[in-house]
């Protein structure tokens, strides 16, 4: 779905490149769009070494560098859609490699108020739309393009 | 359930306080433990003025002071609880108050590989279960008691 050269030694899960667009490196994590039509869904992949699955195995200066990292999505996130409520979490019970979820919600979205993890529905995102949010969250969050 | 006086001018969203025991203060947040036999459960309350709802909406320095509260947490339900999976979440979609779940995770626990929040069947656990946990996180978390 993209062209996903990332680093040398770091290869991202299988599942997690499916139904997704990359948008870039941001502060040593791989940075993407889900595709998904109900909710704007990045997914933030810290590139980590194998085993490291949790937030807090990342050493201090690692765990506070991706923090910040989901911060500076954070807002991109609200400013450009402006949501009712910015979702954040690493869940990972599936797939291991470690991956954070940001998702801006909204009251009229189909999972609303529950969490999407818990949504099965998939709709396809407009590729016109797509273009405009990877571009977006391009110029706004990757340094080095 | 606990008697919550934590501060003059926070005061604890009611249904975060269901079910749950105080274990105390950490970094200006609440710590709760949640009261689920299946899952080893903890709340984060950040004490925050009202409308700040998404962590990055924190200041630069408390949003890293909460992080920090959250890997502390994070070591000890991992070092007590030895999970298979550690789950990390700001959600709030249905109570606003800031909150955040830590939530350890075993193949074993019925709402695996899902999410908890999913999940509606709830057990009490075991009140001695919930005296050892709440004084060995206190003994380990909580600096001024």
């Amino acid at each position: 779905m993209h062209p996903l050269s990332v680093g040398m030694s770091f290869s991202l899960h299988p599942k997690l490149g499916q139904r997704s667009h990359l948008i870039g490196q941001l502060d040593g994590c791989v940075l993407l769009l889900k595709d998904h039509a109900h909710f704007p869904w990045m997914i933030l992949v810290p590139e980590v070494a194998d085993g490291i699955e949790d937030l807090h195995q990342l050493d201090d200066e690692r765990y506070l560098e991706v923090c910040q990292a989901i911060r500076k999505i954070s807002f991109f996130l609200t400013n450009f859609f402006k949501p009712e409520k910015l979702n954040v979490a690493c869940i990972g019970n599936q797939v291991r490699q470690m991956h954070i979820h940001l998702v801006a919600r909204n009251c009229d979205d189909p999972a609303w108020p529950g969490t999407v993890w818990a949504h099965s529905d998939w709709q396809p995102r407009d590729p016109q739309e797509i273009e405009a949010i990877v571009n977006a969250a391009r110029a706004a969050l990757i340094d080095a393009r």
